[in-house]
């Protein structure tokens, strides 16, 4: 397989826009992209085009990219729509990499968008419901059954790790801190642990800031091969590896699939990691980014209440988590988020993060999403990309 | 890229199945594919799934394949839920190709299907008519737009090129009568010149048995590398080449994406149309399949009439077109199709196509299929693909 680049990001500011398309939206994330590199939409070979909510909010259920594309002018090459729950960007993402390492193209668009934000919630709340299997039982029994399952897993773990309620905030509020010093970010506003833990208990010890909101935006990733980045730059983001898995065994304890899934991508990387200093990854439950620490390795089981602490994931620290806001604050359009992931990342590894630039610039970053939590005991969809400078 | 073979083929028999769910279509393609070849579930590594219609006509929006190949204990593994329109089961015949292609994965899954029928026929309407961009005009408009064109570009070919209404039943009565010899039909009754003519006429000179009818029904075929093939078969099928564009260019009198889609074919396969034996077309209406014939170079502009005359494109001639009966007898559920195709060219390339056996068996067959026909002058997508054994 060949040596993948990422040559151009962009994105829009994720926020509530009840008066912009998913054409718009996926306009401004491509031009953002286009132009972040200098190159023209006609050097695009070849497009995939995630969405999730498409169907339910806008009504265009079928053909989403071509319509998107064809609006300013891109055609005439391979269009593919991807769908894949939460993990939809960063399904995208694996996608994009997997043709150009394969040799078919040397260009390639990854572009992921979401309108989930509806004047009528009922319409947001059917499209975060979508993502179960319908047979199996109703929307709120599966969809509470996933929450209840995460604030279960949480009170678990506070009872044999010693983590605090307080500790469990400051996760939250190193990420709206992080969110408000991103102007792509949905909420920009810093909020302190008190203030986090003062909001109404959705479930116990979850508060509504520690989840992500309803939110619409894009996200595009120019992807080529190695020598297609050298015509353009001499500081090309390299792509270590992308994998991309479906689990069943997110266990009632333990984040399995997270384990292995990083297992695999530090194999095929080579890189572990101690190695990487910039991490974005799922926090759309403020606990999952907890359970991340550990199913990446940043820390051992049961490790996370010191690593907190200590301030080791913060902008900071030697582990920088979730610099761009995270799912709860940069928002969580969930086509998006995979890709808007990738973007933060190349932002931190060129030192161009602006505020929140985590020192050095870090030299690797990996991005982690995954979707489909319907089902109390698996997860539909994980995606892990490692890149680096 | 590494040599693709396809390992495994399977398919249900399509029809009306108010009673059967995508997952128990799903689950009898895969179980015929996994069967036709003897290796197990376990064997596969990933899974490209295609599904058109299922927000729509199910209720299931999201992680339709996660949510067919749990119920039959296949996870653990990436799976991609892909949409193109009619061209969806060629997308994911595409996708499964490039990812062995790649070098990723050694046994890949590639699984179309869809329930089109409803009982309540709007719903059946309604998802037909999903195929095209929602904010430019009505269903009504530009799907009768698709239809008025694909019948006005007839007619002009007929005072151009001297085809009759009869010659135009002939290509549909042969399709029919192919249809008959296939047990997977959904319609298997052969239909007489007259029979066909005497029908009510949609749009002149088309009449309803020139168009497909709505339908369920499930496609799978395995395709794994070169070396994997070699040990669980003597005589694989490979595939030469695989090509899906988006187009702009179906001009007012000429399809020139398929035109161009096939040339990029035939050069990347090395294998040029007077070499193969066996075509599977986009027959969604009878006059497609003529286009075709031109198209992908079987015959030159304006000879389809003395083609169709001379019995060339019948399961006895030198070209034979759409032996399974193609979309109009075969039947067309949209996500299926494109693998139904792949299944039939296997079948006749293996031998195995029973009282349909093209004779030889035919060394290289090709498959064409487009989608997306919402627009007047474009197609949103188009996949063609080319077996050799």
């Amino acid at each position: 397989m060949r040596n993948v680049a990422v040559l151009g990001i962009g994105m829009t500011k994720f926020g509530k826009f009840l008066d912009r398309s998913l054409k718009d939206l996926g306009r401004e994330a491509i031009n953002n992209a286009l132009t972040d590199v200098g190159i023209s939409k006609e050097q695009i070979q070849a497009a995939y085009v995630g969405n999730t909510a498409g169907g339910i909010v806008t009504g265009q259920h079928c053909i989403r990219g071509q319509v998107i594309l064809r609006a300013m002018g891109i055609g005439d090459i391979p269009i593919m729509n991807i769908e894949n729950a939460c993990a939809t960007g960063c399904a995208t993402f694996y996608m994009a990499w997997m043709d150009v390492a394969s040799g078919l193209h040397d260009c390639v668009l990854a572009l992921g968008l979401d309108k989930v934000y509806h004047s009528d919630k009922k319409v947001s709340y059917e499209a975060v419901n979508a993502v179960r299997d319908i047979e199996l039982s109703s929307a709120s029994e599966q969809i509470g059954d996933a929450l209840l399952g995460h604030a279960k897993r949480a009170r678990n773990y506070m009872a044999a790790y010693g983590l605090t309620k307080e500790q469990l905030a400051m996760v939250s509020s190193k990420n709206h801190y992080n969110g408000s010093l991103n102007p792509y970010a949905q909420y920009q506003k810093p909020m302190t642990v008190d203030e986090i833990l003062g909001f109404r208990v959705v479930a116990d010890p979850i508060t509504v800031p520690m989840c992500s909101p309803l939110g619409d935006g894009a996200a595009a990733v120019i992807v080529c091969s190695a020598d297609y980045a050298k015509r353009y730059t001499t500081r090309p983001v390299f792509v270590a590896t992308s994998v991309f898995r479906t689990g069943k065994d997110i266990g009632p304890d333990e984040p399995i699939l997270t384990v292995r899934t990083s297992e695999e991508a530090y194999e095929m990387a080579g890189i572990g990691p101690s190695e990487i200093n910039v991490f974005e990854v799922n926090d759309a439950v403020t606990f999952l980014e907890i359970e991340a620490y550990e199913s990446l390795g940043i820390c051992g089981r049961g490790e996370s209440p010191s690593l907190i602490e200590g301030g080791i994931t913060e902008l900071t620290g030697r582990y920088a988590v979730n610099p761009s806001g995270g799912l709860e604050s940069r928002g969580h359009p969930f086509g998006a988020t995979g890709l808007a992931q990738i973007v933060e990342l190349v932002w931190q590894l060129r030192g161009q993060a602006g505020q929140r630039q985590v020192e050095g610039p870090p030299k690797s970053g990996l991005a982690e999403m995954n979707g489909g939590h319907g089902y109390p005991d698996e997860s539909a969809a994980e995606g892990i990309t490692i890149l680096k400078s």
